[in-house]
């Protein structure tokens, strides 16, 4: 193999091929600006920092560090919490036992580790042509052949295509897949093509990563059935606190075969020992005392305004020919589609400097290199941003698709 | 590749490679048993529990909770925070920048996180016949070639055998390496193999990952400077506060050339994203209040006591013929090794079950089958267990290994 180098003071060491690839990202080098006080920011998928349940979650550190010192020592995984956990699935439609859940320090650690359990150095990934990035960045070590199926933002993956790909021998670890609210499409698959899916898997012996943040947070009455409620063999759920009660918590947790346990336990210890005692008990010491549902509808209610705030400015602020989006009913993304001669990357630096507002360019989210769809396509987070902006927000970006428009 | 498969309900999903050959190996099988109260157990490198400064991190957690809720929310590393590693690292020796500090949750994600920066798929990595086995777990899914270096417990790694090597054309990713209070012989290297590794490293640019929780524990009045003391081109430095300070926090760093940051970014992001915004306020808060210079001489003097009991307690069980062990001057482990014909994996078990004293096997270090020395050796840990305890768990050892010599 060939051996670049890195080369510092006139010394070198060989970084491993994927990490000799990256460089500091075009985002990377705008987050400074994109979190300026001026700039409304549709960019981070964060959760809303004034819905955090800080009084509650404050009572409940003080419950457990009045307890004892075991809190701070390495421990094993607090069953209390994984009772908290059986009940939340509960809620999404899923039965599964305390001993088939596995905690992690969140759901990118779970694809982490799920991806550790399946794929061999060298070996097939299956992935929406679009789809989050957080994936692509766990497999790149794996030097992975990325198998890309068709998706988009009306219904979601084309499950013809992909049938069409496993017919032809395609063995892929794994599909990763977002059922609810997906990042970045927004996204959720029908009943009948999560059952349909979940045939194919069945049919072909592959394994899914569903990966669910966005599953309880749903805007239309009641949500449908995650995967792994229609399939407890082939469907590997993830789930984490992060979206719906605060992300530096750092708890997730996977749901499997009961059978996997000790694989998956050794692929945990290897990358990180085991997840924080005090954590754990923190979040079962505030569930015991209050309980998510109330919370829930909160967020429900104050996300599904701001979702309903970025359609209708969306619409005040675009004609159907000039943009194309769907109204997401789960999640916290909005994906918008522009006509052909739009490039939303090559945008973006005008975008922030000029119109001071703040997105995620398509192209991000594709392994495609210059994808016919995403490179004219921005993913837009109406979480973080109170309604009012949200109407000014949308403004800066027709001003500045615009001006792009007018200069091609 | 041959596909053998994991069974679940008669369906198939195929595991990677590495984790089908993962079994709950017989540690975890008796560490239900080690836990009990009537056994008295070496086992678990834990820091002890009695000596957390809970009091003042209850304070620290109260101030940081009723800051506000971006402690709660993803956020950048916290540079108060690395600004008292900063201080650590001065009190080790090393000089750094905050710009070369990156925070992990641990240690072990340090190493975690350099063995994917450094190994390719198939790479080979050159680590101690007897060296600790979290990085024979995290460099198992590369399919690495382990390049074993000889050691031994007097002296640590041998320098010849590694020179030979290296002159001989190993081309390995890096080096792991514990110089101070190695994990499981206890040894600290001396300053004169200190500075030849670090010119062998230089000579063959090899990089060395230079894991240290043990190194503020330093039982002989001042300690050695670590590698990255000498050097801060080939050695990438590991830190934690998990022995220092209390394991559940879940902080540790690493100390590395900057221009290796966006590299040592994409895979942290990868892996988990980023480290809790609350550990790191609350650890930076309780340093703001309480330095950890009394903390650490509390610990020095406890962890000797305790070390000089288990010392003299094995002299009073032994004659020389029978065991073998060097008093370490860091960290917390003593490593015995007793004469041919004793197996002391084979023995764990009865010395359980009939003498109720645990301790690790010393095989379970060594990455080379029926290692000579290791095979006939245990790792004991005295960090957790109060003076007068320890000699009555040694004189059950001795019973269990005379035991053994009977039945042989």
């Amino acid at each position: 193999m060939l051996q670049t180098s890195l080369s510092s003071h006139g010394h070198k060491v060989v970084l491993a091929d994927w990490a000799r690839t990256i460089q500091p990202s075009m985002l990377q080098r705008l987050l400074p600006i994109m979190t300026r006080p001026e700039v409304i920011s549709f960019a981070l998928g964060f959760p809303a920092i004034e819905l955090f349940p800080l009084e509650k979650y404050r009572q409940a550190l003080q419950s457990i560090t009045l307890a004892n010192s075991s809190t701070l020592q390495y421990g094993p995984a607090s069953l209390q919490l994984k009772q908290h956990i059986r009940a939340l699935m509960q809620q999404r439609g899923v039965t599964c036992r305390e001993e088939q859940i596995f905690l992690t320090v969140g759901a990118q650690q779970g694809i982490s580790l799920l991806t550790r359990l399946f794929l061999n150095p060298g070996g097939s990934v299956l992935a929406e042509e679009i789809t989050y990035t957080g994936l692509l960045q766990i497999v790149a070590p794996y030097q992975p052949h990325i198998l890309a199926v068709p998706t988009d933002s009306t219904s979601g993956i084309d499950l013809d295509a992909l049938e069409a790909m496993l017919s032809a021998d395609a063995r892929p670890a794994f599909l990763y897949i977002v059922v609810d609210g997906h990042n970045p499409l927004g996204v959720s698959l029908s009943l009948e093509k999560r059952q349909r899916l979940v045939n194919l898997l069945n049919t072909y012996q592959v394994p899914a990563i569903e990966d669910d943040p966005y599953g309880l947070l749903f805007y239309e009455g009641t949500a449908l059935p995650p995967l792994r409620a229609l399939d407890d063999r082939f469907v590997y759920y993830i789930g984490s606190f992060s979206k719906i009660l605060a992300p530096a918590l750092r708890v997730g947790w996977i749901v499997v075969p009961e059978s996997i346990m000790p694989q998956l336990s050794a692929a945990k210890e290897a990358m990180d020992l085991d997840c924080s005692t005090f954590a754990q008990h923190a979040i079962a010491s505030f569930l015991a005392d209050a309980p998510l549902t109330e919370h829930l509808i909160r967020l429900r209610q104050v996300y599904k305004e701001r979702r309903d705030s970025m359609h209708q400015a969306l619409q005040r602020a675009f004609t159907p020919e000039e943009a194309r989006w769907c109204v997401p009913g789960n999640g916290l993304f909005i994906w918008v589609e522009f006509p052909e001669g739009i490039n939303t990357s090559a945008l973006l630096e005008t975008a922030l400097m000029q119109e001071q507002v703040a997105y995620v360019p398509g192209q991000s989210f594709s392994p495609i290199p210059d994808h016919s769809i995403a490179t004219r396509s921005v993913r837009l987070s109406f979480s973080c941003t109170p309604s009012e902006c949200i109407e000014e927000g949308i403004a800066r970006l027709a001003q500045a698709i615009r001006r792009q428009r007018r200069s091609a």
